[in-house]
C-alpha cells in the first residue's frame, strides 16, 4: 500500500467517524412535543424500533471505524478488514433505509393504512431525523468509497 | 479461480437469482381486502414507497445476477464484479430493511404516532410479505457469501 494510500484511507476512516457520531448524535437529541387537547405528545427517536435500530447501526460502525484506526496499518489484517467494511456498509445502509421508511410516513403518512402524518406538528423532531439521515447516507458513502479505494489497491496487484 | 470455485459461485448466483424472484412474485401477488362499516379497503405492495422500492431493488438483483451468468468467467471483469457485488448486497440489505421497518408498523403498529396495526384486517396482505422479506433476506446473505468467497480467493494469492 503507498503512502498517499494510507493517508487517503485514514481520511476517509475520520470522515467516516465524524459523519457516524453526527448521525447518532442529532438521532439521540431529536426532540418535539406538542399538544393535542390538552393532552401532551411527545416525540423521540426511542418511539421507534428503526430509530433506536439506526442508533445501535451507527454507533457500532462509529466504534468499528474508531478500532480501525489502530489496526488498519498492519497488511496482515486485510482480509478481515475488507470483509468487516462490507458488512458495515451493509449494517449502514440498512439502518439509512429503516429509518428513512418511517421518516417518510411520518412527513407524507399513508391514506391507505390510514396513518396520518406527524412532522406538522412535532417540525423539529422531523428536522432532527432528516439531518441524521443525510449523516448516515454520507457514512454509507463513505464506506463504500473505502471499499472501493481497497479493491482498486488490492486488484490492482493481481491483474494489471 | 478453481473448478470449485467456479461451481460453488455458480450455484451461489443461482440461488441468489431464486431468491429475488421469489422475493418480487411473493411481493407482488400480495393483495388483500377488508370490508370496514360498508367500506372496502384493499392492501396492496404499491400502497407503501418502501414495497415500492423493495421489488426495483430485488428485481435489479435478479436482473443482475442473470446478466452476470453470462459473463462471470471472463477474470477481466472481476474488479468490476466484485464492486457491483458489493452495491447489490448493499441495495438488497436495504430493500429488506425499509420493507422490515414498514412491515413492523403494519404488524404492532406505533401508539406514539397514532398509526394503527392493520395486520389483523389483512393477514394474507401480511403474510406474502413476510414471505417475501425472508426470501430477500436469503438473497442478501448469499450476496455476503458471494462477496467472502471472491475476497476469499483474491487475496489468497496476495497475502498467503
Amino acid at each position: 500500500m503507498t503512502k498517499t494510500k494510507r493517508v487517503l484511507t485514514l481520511f476517509l476512516r475520520f470522515l467516516a467517524i465524524g459523519a457516524t457520531i453526527a448521525a447518532v448524535i442529532v438521532m439521540l437529541t431529536s426532540h418535539d412535543s406538542t399538544q393535542v387537547l390538552n393532552l401532551t405528545f411527545t416525540a423521540k427517536y426511542s418511539n421507534d424500533q428503526a430509530f433506536k435500530f439506526f442508533v445501535i447501526a451507527e454507533a457500532i460502525a462509529c466504534g468499528y471505524s474508531i478500532i480501525l484506526l489502530f489496526t488498519c496499518s498492519q497488511t496482515s489484517l486485510w482480509r478481515l478488514v475488507l470483509l468487516l467494511d462490507v458488512v458495515i456498509a451493509m449494517l449502514l445502509s440498512s439502518s439509512v433505509s429503516a429509518a428513512l421508511a418511517i421518516a417518510h410516513v411520518g412527513k407524507k403518512g399513508n391514506t391507505h393504512a390510514g396513518w396520518l402524518p406527524i412532522c406538522g406538528q412535532v417540525p423539529k423532531f422531523c428536522d432532527h431525523v432528516t439531518g441524521a439521515l443525510v449523516a448516515a447516507f454520507a457514512a454509507a458513502i463513505i464506506y463504500f468509497l473505502l471499499i472501493f479505494s481497497s479493491l482498486y489497491s488490492v486488484q490492482n496487484t493481481l491483474f494489471l
